[in-house]
């Protein structure tokens, strides 16, 4: 199996796919298309969650960070429950793949 | 934080560099670089193992299959404790990124 290929077409909505879940812990897929968080939207999460960029470009931003982050192919980041987060942007014309590990 | 830029230099052994701790996980980035496992040598991990390899090229055997698998970017596996593998060969003339994530 690999994680960018096949993909789905992500332009109508976002598609998550869930990898490997287990006690504890759950790996999802998650290709992107241009889609954002809806605005004033945050994601508060009760687990953690250590994501990576593989293809593509978006813009993350942290309610405790006063600049986004522009995220390039292969940029990592450990998000700590409850740290407060949105998608601002991501690639308009082709698609981003999100490898996420969610963890307790 | 980039998983392929830098990357440290495997030709003379490889690399592994622990991402995430946590309870029950750990997510390892391994840099390969020609090397395979020794002759006869099987893995026989206590851990379950996710591994998607991410750049360069490799070649998996499973003691439970006749054939080796060969492993492009992209291309990942789940690997239940205890199943006994080995690296046949990696790529050597590039390096080859894996990105693991152990659990129990």
């Amino acid at each position: 199996m690999n994680l960018l290929d096949p993909l789905p077409d992500a332009r109508s909505a976002e598609r998550v796919e869930a990898l490997l879940t287990r006690d504890g812990m759950r790996i999802e897929r998650i290709v992107s298309h241009g889609q954002a968080s809806p605005p004033d939207f945050w994601y508060d999460q009760a687990e953690g969650e250590w994501v990576v960029l593989l293809s593509g470009a978006a813009q993350l931003r942290f309610a405790d960070e006063s600049a986004p982050r522009l995220l390039a192919p292969g940029d990592w980041i450990d998000i700590a429950p409850h740290r407060r987060h949105r998608v601002d942007w991501t690639h308009p014309t082709a698609p981003t793949v999100w490898l996420a590990v969610f963890y307790r």
